[in-house]
This record gives structure tokens, sequence and C-alpha cells, in this order.
């Protein structure tokens, strides 16, 4: 095993650990426990879980693996705030949805190659990318596990 | 810059992003804002920024790179629960301790070397990291900024 291939091996070892734990937590929490606020005034829960999946949803996109699967949880999810008016998707579907695009994006990285790693993700330019080699696909798992381990230290608090 | 550069530059990057924010979170925050609970019956912001403190005081030991300078920090951040009845060290000199620490590693960090980066840590044996080689120094920063991000996630609720 080459260093190159060592860096990838922890990288991805490192989301698919915080997606196990991410799991955990949201098998132990109930969708009433999911329909609170993590602390008094902050965003509810069931606003986080469609903001992971959002965000997460559009990793396809960035890493050249298709389109956005769940493109209507944008507008809800990421564009605006944490709004109870907002009653769908349910939390049940949002847990399908979860667990759907997290085996999805598991299989599209198991036939990630180490250059495809290393290659420019979808929102940096051929020119840019010249100068700046770190814009690349693998680099997009590290600052989206930083994302996930922010939003889990706060789901936990629901419990 | 071969492939492995890079791999390190982007954890690194990880960690500086992380530190950075923290800080400015930390800028944002009183004393009186530390001292309170991050949600109802859950940690004080002043436990978690100890704790973050006692933590990555110990990646000086996992590193290689001396022995941890604030010791006194374990008993009550890492190996007790929050208890408010622990009124040292006052929230001002663990500011200064967070600084100071940060520093030092950053410097520690600045000479180090790819093949450091991809050796073993301390807390491995040599036997087992021939077989596990991921189990190495850059490791420790890939999983200290992930538990970083776990609790940055929380103290950004007291503001």
């Amino acid at each position: 095993m080459t260093t190159t291939q060592i860096a990838i091996k922890m990288v991805l070892d490192r989301w698919y650990g915080s997606i196990t734990n991410a799991n955990k937590l949201l098998s132990e929490l109930s969708n009433e426990q999911l329909e609170k606020e993590i602390a008094p005034s902050k965003n509810r829960g069931v606003y986080l879980l469609g903001h992971l999946i959002a965000v997460h949803d559009d990793m396809l996109r960035l890493l050249d693996m298709g389109e956005k699967h769940y493109p209507a949880l944008y507008e809800p999810f990421i564009k605006n705030a944490d709004n109870k008016a907002v009653l769908e998707p349910s939390i049940d579907a949002l847990r399908s949805m979860w667990t759907a695009l997290h085996n999805l994006l598991q299989e599209k990285f198991d036939t990630t190659s180490t250059e495809e790693w290393f290659s420019k993700h979808s929102a940096v330019s051929e020119e840019d990318f010249a100068k700046e080699p770190h814009r690349n696909k693998l680099n997009i798992i590290i600052t989206r596990t930083s994302h996930l381990q922010y939003h889990t230290g706060q789901l936990v608090l629901l419990k």
C-alpha cells in the first residue's frame, strides 16, 4: 500500500466511522425526539437530518457521480432556516432517504480509483485546479466529514 | 507536489480551518456564556473548552512531539464528567492554554516531514503498525479534527 492509498483509506475510514456513529444515534432517537429543538430556540433534529441529507446528496454532483437524488430538499434544508410550518417530507421518509443515499455513496466510493480521488471536483475550474491540486474529490470527503461531525455533536443532545 | 504531499496539506488545512473557526467562536463568547450549559442538563462551555485542551495536549505525546504541557487537565476534563464544583483553572487561564498549545502544535507540525506524518503514532506497537500502516501520525490529526468539529457544533449553541 502506498502512502497515497493509505491517505485515501484514512479519509474514507473517518467518513464511514462518522456515518456509522450517526446511524447509531438516529436509530436511538425516536421521531418525537427528532421533532424537538437541540437546545432552546435552536434547530430541530429533523431540520439537521434533512440538512445533512441535502448536503450529502450534493456530494454526488461535486464528485461527478451523478445528479442529486433529492433536489427538493435544497429549499427547506439548505436555503432556508428551520421552519416548523414545513411538514414534508416526513421523518420516516427522511430516514429512508438517509439510508438509501449512504448506500449509494458507498457503492460509488467503492469503485473510485486513487487517480479519481485526486482529480478535480466539479465546482473548481481546470485552470484553478492546476494551481490548487488539493481541490480534489478526496477533499470533498474531508470537508463533509467535518460538517457531519459538527451536526452530530448537536443531534446527540436530543438523547 | 506529490499526491501524498497534497493529502497531508488537505488534512492539515482542515485541522487549521477547524482551529480558526473555534478561535473565532471563543473570541465571541464571554466567560459568562462559557459558564452556561450548551443545552439544559448538558456540559458547560468551560468543560468543553477544558476537554478540547486536554485532548489536544495529549496529541504531543501521541505524535512523539514531547510530553503533555497540562497533565492536570486530564482528571477534571477527560476522566471526570462536568462538575460545577471544580473551579480551577479559571476560564481566562484555559483561554491562555488554548492559544499557547495551538501555537506550539503549529510549530511542531511546521517541521514535520512527509515521512514522519506517515510513521506510527506512539499508541500503536511496531508489530501492529506493520499490519495497519494507517495508524500513523497523520491519522491522529484526522481523528482529532473530527472530535474538535463535534464539540464546536455544541459550543456554537452558547451564542
